[in-house]
C-alpha cells in the first residue's frame, strides 16, 4: 500500500521548483502520495507548469508562513505558528502523512520536529544522520552531523544504537555488513586512551552495548569503508560534513582548471567525461537523499538547501522507506534494553 | 649564512631511507646543513648507498634508541632518554642546530619537544599547524591539528595569534593576504550565536585581538580560500586533517576506477594524465612540508609518518624558513601584548 509523504514546498533555496519536480519524480518512481505544504497559490502555480503532473497523487496543503534560511531557529519557530514546516509536521503527528521532508532551515526543522513530534521515550536528543560514499563502494553513516553541538557520553551511546538500526534498515540486502553493521567512535587515534574527555567517557558506554563495535576510528575511516556507522558529537559531525562538501567543490575546481590547461588535456577530458559524471554522482550527496532526524516519534528528513528535484525525490524515497521499516519502534526497544542493562549493571 | 637542521633519521615508516633522500635534496636545494640523528651504523649504511652525497654538508649524530609509531608517547619519552627525537631536540636546545624535523610518532615528538625546548613565556599550549591547499590557489592554515584534544578558550585565542604570525612569515610575498591574514574560528555556522561552549567563549577573546578576524567560519571554508588561518581545538583539527587525507584517497580511487571502465576513457585518461599529476600535487600535503609545533622555544617540525624524500626535504626547508624568520620572538611579543590588553581590560 502506498504511503503519504508531506513535503515542505517552501524549504529549498529555489523553492518551490525542486520540491514540485521531486514530488512528481517520487510519485512516479516510489509508490508514494505527496502533500506539498506551502503557500497555496505559489505551489499550485508551480505545479501548473507541469502538465504531466495532472492526475498524479499530489495535493497542495496550504501554510501561510515560511521560515527563511537565515532566520534564528528558536525565534522563527516560536513566532511562525503556521509555517510550512509546522503544518507539514502536524500532518505526520495527526497521521495524515507517514513522513515529512524539508530542504529548509535545518535548525528550524529540528526544533519544529522535536516540538511537534516529540522524542522517543528514552532518547535524550534526536540526531541528524548523513550517508557518505566511500572508496569501498559501500556507504558510511555519520551521526550526529549537527543536531547537538554539545553532547554527553550517553548521547553518543544513544547515537550508536540509532545509527546501527538505521544502517540495517536502509542498506539491508544492499551491503553484506547491513546484517551486523560495524560501529565506530570518531576519535584522534585507535588506542582506547586516545580521544577527548567526551569520547573517552563514551567509549565504555558504547562498548557495553550488543553492537559490532570497532572502538575508536579516525577521520580517514569515513571514506575507506572500514566502518558502517560512525558516531560523534554534532559539532565535529557538522564540521566533517561541511569539510567534505567543501573538498568536493575544491577537487572539482582544481581538476577542471588543470583539464582546461592544454588542448590535449581538453580532448582527454572530453573522452573521459563519462568518468567525471560517475565521479560527480558518487560524491553527490543528493544521490543519497536527505538526512533523517533519528529519535523522533515520527519520520522527518532534512535535505540540503541546494537540493535539486532528484535530491528531493530521494529524500521522499528515504522518508517512505523509513516509515515502512518500523525503525522507530526498534529504536525504542533497543534504547530501553540498553537502559535496563545499564541500571542492572549499577 | 646556511642554517643547520637536525633530522630524526629513525622517524618515518620507511626510515632511514626517506630521511636520507630528503637530507640530500635539502642540502642541494635549500642552503642548509643537515644532522641525521639515529643509529650511527644504520644511518651511515643508508647514506653510503648514495655516492652523490659524498662531500655534501650532511653528518650523522648517534642516538642509541628509537621511539616506534605505536608506542604511548608519555611512556616512551620517559623511558627512552637517548631516543633520536630527544637527541635531535637537544641539538636545537644547545644551539648546535637551528631546527628539528621528525616524521615519527607525533605525540612523542610533541611531548619531547615541550620537555626539551619548553614553551614560549605566555603560551599555555603549543599547537600543531598544517597547510591546506584550496580552490582559490592560495593556502589555508589550520591549527591545532592534534597537539591538544581538550582546549580552553584562551588556548584558541593563543592559536589565533600564532597562526596569524606563521601565515605572515611563510607566505609573505607569495599571497597578497599574507600582509594581513584573515583569521577564522571553526564553527557550525557564521552567526556569533552558533557553535559549542568552547567556540562561543573563545569568539570574544579572539575578537578582542588586533587581528583581521572573520568571526566564525565553517568546514567548507577550509577549501574555498575564504580564510587564511582557521583556529580549532586539536580534536576537531585532527579529525578535519584525517578526513581530508581520507577523502583525497577516496577521490583518487573512485576516479581511477571509473577511468578504467572503458577503452575510450582509458585513452582520455592517458591524454589528460598531466592534469591528474597537477591534481595529485595540489592535494598532496607532502608538497607543503611538515606541520610546525608553534609556541615552543625553538623550531620543531613534525611530518607525516608516510613521508617520502620530497616531504622530508620540504619539512627541512620549512624548518629553515621558520628559524630564519624570527617567528618565535614575534609570537612572544604578541602573546604578551594580548595578555597586557586583557589584564588592562579587567
Amino acid at each position: 500500500m502506498s504511503l503519504t509523504i508531506a513535503v515542505d514546498a517552501m524549504g529549498s533555496d529555489c523553492a518551490p521548483q525542486p520540491e514540485v519536480e521531486g514530488a512528481i519524480q517520487a510519485v512516479r518512481q516510489c509508490n508514494v502520495r505527496v502533500l506539498l505544504v506551502g503557500q497555496q497559490d505559489v505551489v499550485s502555480a508551480e505545479l501548473a507548469r507541469h502538465p504531466e503532473a495532472a492526475g498524479l497523487p499530489i495535493e497542495v496543503v496550504h501554510a501561510s508562513e515560511t521560515i527563511g534560511m537565515e532566520e534564528k531557529a528558536a525565534q522563527a519557530v516560536k513566532v511562525k505558528r503556521d509555517s510550512s514546516m509546522r503544518v507539514g509536521l502536524r500532518l505526520v503527528k495527526d497521521g495524515t502523512a507517514d513522513g515529512f521532508v524539508s530542504a529548509g532551515n535545518t535548525g528550524a526543522a529540528m526544533v519544529t520536529a522535536k516540538l511537534v513530534l516529540g522524542v522517543i521515550a528514552g532518547v535524550d536528543r534526536p540526531a541528524l544522520a548523513t550517508v557518505f560514499p566511500n572508496s569501498a563502494r559501500t556507504a558510511t553513516i555519520l551521526l550526529d552531523v549537527g543536531a547537538n553541538v554539545d553532547c554527553k557520553p550517553q548521547n553518543l551511546q544513544q547515537f550508536a544504537i540509532m545509527g546501527d538500526i538505521y544502517f540495517r534498515s536502509i542498506f539491508a540486502g544492499r551491503f553484506p555488513t547491513a546484517s551486523n553493521p560495524r560501529v565506530g567512535l570518531l576519535s584522534v587515534g585507535e588506542e582506547e586512551a586516545k580521544g577527548n574527555e567526551l569520547t573517552r567517557e563514551a567509549l565504555p558506554l558504547i562498548k557495553a552495548l550488543p553492537l559490532n563495535f570497532l572502538g575508536n576510528v579516525e577521520g580517514r575511516d569515513l571514506y575507506n569503508g572500514r566502518a558502517d556507522v560512525i558516531v560523534c558529537d554534532g559539532f565535529v559531525g557538522n564540521v566533517a560534513l561541511k569539510i567534505s562538501e567543501g573538498m568536493v567543490g575544491a577537487v572539482r575546481a582544481i581538476l577542471k582548471e588543470s583539464l582546461q590547461a592544454s588542448l590535449i588535456r581538453k580532448i582527454g577530458f572530453l573522452l573521459s567525461r563519462g568518468a567525471f559524471q560517475d565521479f560527480r554522482k558518487r560524491l553527490d550527496y543528493s544521490e543519497y537523499g536527505g538526512a533523517p532526524l533519528l529519535g523522533l516519534r515520527g519520520v522527518a528528513i532534512v535535505s540540503h538547501g541546494s537540493s535539486n528535484g532528484t535530491a528531493i525525490k530521494n529524500a521522499i524515497r528515504v522518508a517512505s522507506e523509513f516509515a515502512r521499516s518500523g525503525l522507530n519502534q526498534l529504536i525504542e526497544q533497543k534504547i530501553h534494553a540498553a537502559q535496563d542493562r545499564t541500571s542492572a549493571a549499577e
